[in-house]
């Protein structure tokens, strides 16, 4: 039985994965789901990627974390992949969930299209705290096609503003994912539109994995919430050795 | 619950989508099919394009249709365009099903690839009516790859001739579907072959919608006849709000 | 009822697919599993793919096969189509499983990426008898990435050292696939990573054919370990008129 460590991507916590965990542990694993600083309801906005990287370090140092499955969704791929790159002895494998895989150098904002670019950029101006957004319709349309409205609009109200600069600053490694040599899966949903079709998560950002094993499942970036046992059965098929 | 109004695409009338509609109203919604102007039993083949258009038009002003889901299948693309764009008020959401989304100036031809063109050219010279028809070979290996042989056979056998003008005549529009203000989804059918890869309907197409859901389910082309049950189940969740 | 016949791919032997040919016989078919020339227990590895298109042929009318379903997997889709080209009355459809399609002159490694072009003249120069193997680390992540660790291992001690030549030999056709004028079916499992995404199986390979069916199904592309009985489904999908 395994470890598990779920990374959740920009304007979650780690109690939005609960529904994930449990049935990852219902099937005899451990499972822990940190929130990212930044994230957290007390947090300043203005926390920058190498302190985000660094809560999730400690976390895995104080818990004494070892051999661990390390999961990051979307936001998350920086996070987890900072953290591989800090504490290579304690992971077993990294699993990127519909998640950004960045290079020695790279912010998360060099891999997206420019009008999210541009969009984040318009609404961190309007707020001022240093944090960003997502406008509901794009939400609803783009990020939980795959759900229903009600659920949509209760995941909706969970969520909470993202620190911009996690996503404007470049990530500094040691070693670039394609070299790392721990195990590296790839889950894709397959209907994540959250992207634009020109970007896509896989194969984009995937192939920088290097040799990784690729799981697919029905669902949209939000399977946490449309359906969390196809989720937590995807990250078990992507998670073992 | 919804109003669903269900139109076809060439070839077909709204019969043949009478088993989604069962299936869809025991769900607690409406659901219309109409036959539009052209693929009717008495219909002239030399129908064009306004007027298959204004004959949705004239069926929901009539039978008095507000706040409709309205669902084209392929060809049916062109004829939801215009009405929404005649019928804006009346339209709570749109739903292309592996559908044609013109904008203003577009005929259907313009997104065909050139051998379907000459295809159509040559067929409507011989036949002199002013319609075209689907050889076997295709209809039942890149249509309905997904059904039997029996179900293949039955179906085509109920296809209509169908008036080449409406795939020909360039549509007028006051808006493009990418500025209308309604819901808008596109339902893929992940193994729609009728298109070939170079021209597919997602993301080429569905595209031209601006946001968007998008709705996948495996299946053919012509899902209605090899599986209605699941064909209903994701125009629902194409449809809902 | 049909006769299919299923023709294996590199590394493995006819008895790899027993499993599916009982599903495909339970639903009244007639299932043969040949082992091609050079993967039998006691062949050389010196052998060709003439002699190994050959073997099939033999198989064919010594056992007097007629009307037949012919089903080729990877590498068994150069043999399936050099059968095809010398026994074409004797074939009632042609089958590719995540296969290559050849035209005349081509070799299988034309249809590879370099970098397997590379790992195989590396690797037959290593092991001195003609043969070339697969490393497990990426028969487990990119061959047989749906299954779990411990099917993948008995899978992977099954396979058996395979001719390279078979490999590299170009084939000889008197007609092109897409302009043999039996039925052809494509079967591609959509999470099928053997080749690297710029080197997709589907439409790359399948578009060889001209006119075809398309089936697809979720898996890797060992699905013959992974999920026998999804992979027969596919197959009687695929093989029927």
């Amino acid at each position: 039985m395994s470890t598990y460590v779920l990374v959740h991507g920009a304007w979650h916590t780690g109690r939005e994965l609960a529904p994930v965990a449990v049935l990852i542990e219902a099937a005899g694993h451990k499972v822990f789901t940190p929130t990212i600083k930044g994230n957290g309801a007390k947090d300043a906005k203005t926390v920058g990627l190498t302190e985000a990287i660094g809560s999730i370090v400690d976390y895995m140092i104080v818990t004494d974390l070892r051999d661990v499955v390390l999961v990051g969704h979307s936001y998350g791929g920086m996070v987890i992949t900072g953290v591989a790159d800090t504490l290579p002895d304690r992971i077993r494998r990294l699993v990127y969930w519909n998640a950004f895989v960045p290079n020695s150098g790279e912010s998360l904002i060099d891999m997206l299209p420019p009008q999210f670019v541009q969009l984040f950029a318009t609404m961190a101006a309007e707020r001022g705290d240093g944090s960003v957004v997502l406008p509901f319709p794009i939400w609803r349309e783009a990020f939980i096609n795959d759900a229903d409205l009600d659920t949509a609009e209760r995941a909706y109200g969970v969520l909470n503003p993202h620190p911009l600069r996690t996503l404007t600053d470049k990530i500094s490694l040691k070693v670039n994912p394609a070299e790392m040599t721990v195990g590296k899966s790839y889950v894709n949903c397959t209907e994540d539109t959250s992207m634009p079709h020109q970007y896509p998560w896989h194969p984009r950002l995937s192939q920088k994995l290097g040799l990784f094993r690729l799981i697919q499942v029905p669902g949209s970036h939000e399977l946490c919430f449309s359906n969390p046992a196809r989720l937590a059965h995807a990250l078990m098929d992507a998670g073992r050795d």
